[in-house]
């Protein structure tokens, strides 16, 4: 077979996004709170995110955090944005830029074989141009069209010290206008419902290949640059801005000890704010190796970042329950009467 | 018992870092490569690292995530600094600002008790203003004042956007100008050898409260930036320059990713450079949640950043296996013949 | 608070077992099906156990290993066992006596309030003799009483060496004749549906403390005796007399080693018989320490154990993966056209 | 290349135990004792267990599951067995027969290359006659000389129900008058030794295959049957006799569990004594799926088995964690001092 013909094949069976409007599953979350172990943490976990939600004075945090996007959950933080689930994201770039974005311009994960998981054949899929997360495949080709986009984003930029919220404002709007149809995109979507996305780590993704290559087209002209101290500043003023927030935390990371540690800077810039009244995380992460992902919310209590009351662990692999507990949430349908808060026009007039 | 008098109890025994100068593990660590599972692939890592250190065309760049150095293994990763087996880090900021140049200022983490790790003294530890990292304890006024010599770092910096290495060399040279005796410290020793140190997500720590303090302070005065997208514009160039490069992963997160896509950043500039020739990852995260920390280097193949031949997963828990691997390496010695790299002098030049 | 009002305070709220009948999500499982990691790995689980139970020429053996019955996966368990789901069963006694022929009895599982997971209250329970299981909470008391019934109904029985599937019969039909209604049961569903039941390990529970007051009772004279090589004969001829097989495991443990190595048994009485051609296991633990619980079934197959067409493993824990996988098949409804294989009169008639 | 020579290549490096009495790294564990996570609590559970060889009152009984024996840790515990540091082991029949009493008979165990971990090559290996073990490779058909040796052990026994603790003492005695060279072997060492050995789930290994046989030779006659209930009950007068006992656990499954229990047991034969006063548990296995084997040692004092005050869990791959530890006892040396048990009398005289 010819190395075209064998990519197609690998490059076959696109991931589809699940569709939580599609499935009720408030009595069987009911009924899973009251068995034991990650059942009946995720019910709690699932009644706090709704709780949040309903929750007039709450302003809501989405974190993300591993590979989640590729792995068929856009459509549940698509859906999130739109139905006034949450009010600003802090995730990282992979989720954003070369997952999400990516697919905003057109382009699809794919489900590869089993027995590629393996690792077996991965000197045959470097050769063939396709890259492979665990057990989903990209064709990179495509990948780099998502870099150039990015670079060619920069270039009509004004030079200066952008956040990275402000980058992907442009980022979205650039999917906005684009004369394609576009699939569904967290940062197009949170374009148009001016919920704020912060990427802490921005250039670490495929927009730091775009940024890299815009910088060398650049020479020695003044170019965009990536200020991850204003996106810390910003999230904080949100946080004085809103007060109560609540966090629901897929993965750990970044995102989680950015979000988390919000509280502080607010402490460090002489303004009172409560600590985050709900807490979700779902992980798998241990916390016997005392890394940040897997520590628990009770120690980020010790450290004043998050209130104990309404605070849950969920020991499970994100595409297992997050489904759960968005589908509880969207069908509970709190999100109905609560009104957007666009934070974005907020962070515009700062 | 009043509460300064619980506090000083509380922290009381600090945490002290080991000493792999002390230990001669070499029959050990090769006793451990005839057996199994962990043994053998510890075994198998520390040779790797071993040989990376002895090959003249290799440079070594170090990657930490997790709370390392509060855990004691910060003099390890002095002495690599010291003893020419690192010639660039990429870490995190809670190791690099939090954790080590925190220590710098003289200040110390302490052993918690056995009790503390369950979570249930947490609210207590919170009035005491003592912050938890798992089992260990940090004296939460002493951790403003790390805040706040970042922000006075800043106040002094010309304002810019400047990469994370160029903030950490101020704050390397800050330590020493300092007329108090100043303690080990990772950000000191990489100043002094000029061994550029990266924080893909500098804001991401205690430095991130200080630059918020900052900002605060400049009003709408021109303030000091942290672009990461030159970072990793400066260690794509630092791949470019060496060509040949291994990695040394503790913990996996951004300085895993970070560190593994200057590969591919070189390529979208243009620039043929080998993949990393060398790469040992010392982690417990899973691989089955699809997440970048726990994917195997073999999966880093398919993308073109990690070569196959020398690449080695520890499945342990960073404080035991990392005083074995590093202690193997620093006996065998192949660091006495090896030549300084002193990368910072070219990023200067660039 | 009376010790006595204290314990009547912990003990108030049950853990209710998840009835899979009421719950449809075949559709919600074959759209994780498209979606990656765990969610498309337990989508193909649930679609072998369907397979299975669709084949006709295959029995089903369902292996049971953690504390999946006081966890509220009962109900699911009798289910299977009422809808000829599965033909035979191996657990560990955890599981069958403790749990389930203690609920059979008129006793309960009890939800534990957050805090006590932490484990900083479990002198107050032992105290008050609670047992904890991570959270949830047993009346030791009630413990004994399940105890003191397998005692009895050893003293009735005919002094000889049983194997554990026999004396599980002779705990059914105590429960079938008991006078007292009697809770959902899988040791009596299996003993009226004559679906066999082994527990390799069968001391090593609640029987083990009920045979050691046996014994001790009986002073020199006979006693009734639990013969494991019984079991694993019983096993291997049961192999041996269905040739195709299916494995359905939670957990793993002895009850995943053992109806895995009845294959090998079989071939060492110079029996030829197949793999076993379906598996699937629902575990957390990890690969990397080598242990079989969670070795590979792929691994499996280099033993001639497990046939690799129908295979898979799924990263989760049981109580969020079992419902599911359950309900997934229950509701496909291929278990109404199975004919009931009645296994139990086998072996009697061996 | 011919299949025998194949597998003559690929069983070519057999795995080497590992010889503590080499490595004096009491310095080094001390130091990690200063550290945090898992250094600092191996240190202290080296220091527990150093603590139980030096306490005159208190017998030690050792717990081993997972794949212990063939990843090379065999020569510590035949060493902890000559030099009095344990009196009693508890073990799964996977380590005690398939694994130490194999290689007992002269056969070992082999280092695979690293690409066989990934299972893509198990139908060749099923093919060659190899099994394999994570990373490690047996010849099958030595295995069935095993299984075989076993049948002949039982076949001239005289047919009645045997503790296995007693089948072990016959396997003792086998390898004791075998004419050919023997390598070390804990089960040899044991039954020269008069510690006493339990396998509590016996038949669920090569000696289950050897009973089997037996069995099926026997056709109707008396057969050599296996009673757990007989360990169960010979365990708990261990207990009753000894009274002050530590745990050192490897591993968690049916020994750990078998084990703890028998404080229980005494108490249901109306024998008042103590909890187990000290406890060591080494595991990877995570406390939030509710299983035995990770639960923790706190949970345990809930039901009266062990208690607190010297308790230590471990979080580490056995193969990096145990020689630490038992190196650290070994050199301390406290074992010097130590009169041998020789429980096997005991239990004889009974």
């Amino acid at each position: 077979m010819m190395e075209s013909e064998k990519k197609v094949q690998l490059l076959r069976t696109p991931v589809e996004h699940i569709d939580i409007t599609q499935f009720n599953v408030i009595s069987l979350v009911e009924a899973m709170g009251h068995m034991a172990y990650t059942a009946r943490d995720l019910a709690r976990a699932a009644e706090i995110f709704d709780r949040m939600i309903a929750d007039p004075d709450c302003a809501i945090i989405l974190c993300l955090a591993g590979s989640l996007v590729s792995a068929g959950l856009k459509k549940i933080f698509v859906e999130m944005v739109r139905c006034r689930m949450v009010d600003a994201i802090v995730a990282t770039g992979a989720n954003l830029v070369d997952q999400d974005f990516f697919e905003g311009l057109g382009f699809r994960h794919y489900m590869a074989e089993a027995v590629l998981k393996t690792g077996a054949h991965d000197a045959e899929l470097r050769n063939l141009g396709i890259d492979r997360i665990y057990d989903t495949l990209i064709d990179e080709e495509q990948l780099r069209i998502c870099d150039e986009t990015v670079r060619r984003i920069a270039d009509e930029l004004t030079p200066r010290a952008y956040s990275s919220r402000e980058f992907l404002v442009a980022m979205g709007r650039f999917l906005d206008q684009s004369e394609q149809p576009v699939r569904d995109s967290i940062v197009l979507e949170a374009y148009r419902n001016e919920v704020p996305l912060f990427c802490p780590a921005f250039s670490d993704c495929s927009a730091g290949f775009g940024l890299v290559a815009h910088r060398a087209g650049r020479g020695n002209s003044p170019v965009v640059s990536i200020d991850s101290a204003k996106d810390f500043d910003e999230l904080t003023r949100l946080k004085i801005h809103c007060r109560e927030t609540g966090l629901l935390m897929i993965g750990g990371g970044v995102p989680k000890n950015f979000a988390q540690d919000v509280v502080v800077a607010a402490d460090v810039l002489g303004m009172e704010v409560p600590m985050h009244k709900y807490a979700v995380q779902v992980t798998v992460a241990d916390v016997r190796d005392g890394g940040l992902s897997g520590s628990t919310l009770v120690e980020a209590s010790s450290w004043g970042k998050v209130d104990t009351v309404f605070e849950q662990m969920v020991f499970a692999e994100a595409t297992l329950a997050v489904p759960l507990i968005a589908a509880y949430a969207w069908h509970k349908g709190a999100w109905r009467n609560r009104a957007p808060r666009r934070l974005s026009r907020f962070l515009k007039d700062m």
